[in-house]
């Protein structure tokens, strides 16, 4: 049985989505972002960063999502999530994720949590004015190279599930999004989905 | 053969380390910052980024460090560079190099790379004050869990090159190393590797 800790609206929706698509064993653990459930005692000793996700396994901890993600396609191959045997593929499928993790995800982070990178309440504004930019770029990058139906093609791949969790933001980060039509596409084909509609009803449950 | 696009004194030298580490056959393209190289038009067509590393593979281009990290364990297998057929422990190096690029290397470049996030000066000082703090923060979140010799305990994985690479940033971050004595030790014991060495000085021959 995997416990995969989250919270509502985050990232965490991304390995949710595969751990459902790999028809694995799971059980939910919610915390509240409003109660600071993530700085708790509890939580901190099983992930001292105090983000989302975290995923415990039989074997122990793990956190970050691209790391999941891959985790998950590894652990239940049956479900085909990702190229596993091709390394190229597979690495494709890698940088796509860690860019929604070290660009996309970090440009929208500097709307509601500038104050990890800066003390200033005018220096945290100026962040907020900045982030329709910057998200808007992330998401003009990936535009460019959707082809779709999925990210890579043809095949939905771990890659599916957390650009439609990012995408999600789009509006409250003040992007545009007449300007990525190929990635709205790309989230409403996600959004029709049975696996993705399960866990957002999930998620609020 | 494989071809890497670098920098010196960036992130692209944890690839360029495991390629060696590899026995990879491989080429470097040197880049040069302070010309803007990675913004002009022939660059831009192969890493529409404009960032580092870019590898160029018989198969296509590929990019971002914990993509082309893993890549370089798969497909040198022999190398033993990761456990690449243990979901958990390959899960767990994973995370480890997603929290360097998201996090960590994400901290160090609100001191050079401000601009991404905010537009006026002010902020961009902001930012830059607050590094110091950031960039501990997150190497003590390694000091905690590093045993030791490597990253992953006994054996030498992926990881190091990467901690390594970043690790060299932590003076000029304005890092009080004496805090991090587990991390300088990891530092110092990489520096002394004859591919770290070979890495180094081929990066500004």
């Amino acid at each position: 049985m995997l416990t995969l800790y989250y919270a509502p609206n985050t990232c965490s929706l991304a390995t949710h989505i595969a751990l459902i698509d790999a028809g694995a064993p799971y059980e939910l653990k919610r915390l509240s972002f409003a109660a600071e459930d993530q700085r708790k005692p509890d939580y901190i000793r099983l992930n001292p960063k105090a983000r989302v996700p975290t995923l415990v396994t039989e074997h122990g901890v793990l956190t970050e999502t691209p790391a999941l993600l891959a985790y998950v396609a590894q652990r239940f191959p049956a479900a085909k999530l990702a190229p596993l045997d091709d390394a190229f593929a597979l690495a494709q499928i890698q940088a796509f994720n860690s860019y929604l993790c070290s660009s996309l995800h970090v440009a929208h982070a500097h709307r509601m949590r500038g104050y990890r990178w800066a003390d200033e309440p005018e220096a945290i504004a100026a962040m907020q004015r900045k982030v329709p930019h910057s998200v808007t770029q992330g998401f003009e990058l990936i535009e460019r190279d959707l082809a779709g139906p999925w990210v890579m093609g043809e095949r939905y791949t771990i890659c599916d599930p957390y650009l439609f969790t990012l995408a999600q933001w789009l509006e409250a980060d003040g992007v545009d999004t007449a300007r990525l039509p190929g990635v709205m596409a790309h989230r409403a084909r996600c959004a029709a989905l049975p696996n993705v509609k399960r866990a957002i009803a999930e998620e609020f449950a």
